[in-house]
């Protein structure tokens, strides 16, 4: 059994799905955000920086939305969400849910969150031009290599891209102007998992 | 046999000490950096980011430090890097390792490649306060569930922070200041890995 504090539609979500995808049982707790939930002393003490996710596993507190996605993957091997262990595509897996989590989600945490830096107008066209270049990069390697990150197998991390695509829909270029990006995005959308947390979370807009 | 394209000190670094931990076997390519080499064509084949390190894995070459600290941790379990598969420590083996690949070394990339995002004073000195956040959480952790990220064992995890702390050797105010961060660098630069990678790679300052 796992306990998952989650906000809607937040860095949540790709654990979310992927407790869905596993079919593992779990408790769901709703950290407010708007209202400043995640610096409560008591969720402090289960997450130190004040995020969303935490996933408490056999009683531990854990964060990191991508290393909880490969957490749960190890756990339920019958998921699929990741190549096995000495397999060819294992590599491969490890390096795009590192890439998404060290190239991507920073600067999206940038452009939500410019008060993290240093917020002007420059440094946002600058965090604008950054997530649009991994956009150029993904949808060159999607285009030749796709239609998954790993090619045609489905694996977790297009969970943990999906949800990123989805962040940047009301951004001047979301990411679904990139043809490759947005077949991605579909082939995601329509699986079960996903649906199923939009009527869970009660999230409405993709 | 693994292939590491590397440069002296850079963020090869933390693959080429999980392969001496290791003991397995693997040929060096040094990448001039300062030449422009990571713009070759030949090399930009292998690594579209033009960025070391690159590690090739049954002739598949793969980026990522993080991720090829993991993987090379998976694949050589005997050298103890990680916490086995369901055993206590794994989830937070994980957490550590994507905690400093997504918060850690995008402000440290900021630090050396300005340009990267928006090159002003105060960007900078943004960029410094988070790093120096970074180690203010960390001496916190480690000065009451250390002496190493994972508590009394040691892991590739240590191998990836002592590496950051290496880069914070020129700052204003280097990882060294906070005294649980000095304490755990002196174990790390203590092992035999460490000192024959300074060998290999002919490096010399701390
Ligand atoms: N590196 C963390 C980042 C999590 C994160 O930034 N979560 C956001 C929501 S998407 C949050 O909780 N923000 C609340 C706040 O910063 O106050 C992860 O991947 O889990
Ligand atoms: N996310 C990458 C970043 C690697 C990286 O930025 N490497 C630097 C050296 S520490 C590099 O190759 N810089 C050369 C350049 O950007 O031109 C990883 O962790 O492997």
């Amino acid at each position: 059994m796992y306990t998952l504090y989650y906000a809607p539609g937040a860095a949540s979500m790709v654990v979310h799905l992927a407790l869905l995808e596993a079919g593992a049982p779990y408790d769901l707790r709703l950290v407010d955000l708007d209202a400043g939930a995640q610096r409560d002393p008591a969720y402090l003490a289960l997450n130190p920086h004040g995020v969303v996710p935490t996933l408490v596993v056999d009683g531990r507190p854990l964060g990191e939305s991508s290393a909880l996605l490969m957490l749960l993957a190890e756990r339920h091997p019958e998921a699929g969400l990741a190549p096995a262990p000495g397999t060819p595509g294992r590599g491969a897996w490890y390096a795009w849910i590192a890439y998404l989590a060290s190239t991507l989600m920073p600067p999206f945490r940038l452009w939500f969150y410019p008060q993290d830096l240093h917020d002007t107008p420059d440094v946002r066209a600058a965090v604008q031009r950054r997530i649009e270049g991994v956009w150029d990069h993904l949808q060159a390697h999607l285009a030749t290599q796709g239609p998954h990150l790993l090619g045609e197998q489905f694996s977790g991390a297009d969970l943990l891209l999906t949800m990123l695509m989805r962040w940047s829909r009301n951004m001047p270029r979301p990411a679904t102007q990139w043809p490759a990006l947005a077949q991605l995005a579909d082939r995601v959308r329509a699986r079960p998992s996903w649906r199923r947390l939009y009527e869970i979370e009660g999230l409405r807009e993709w």
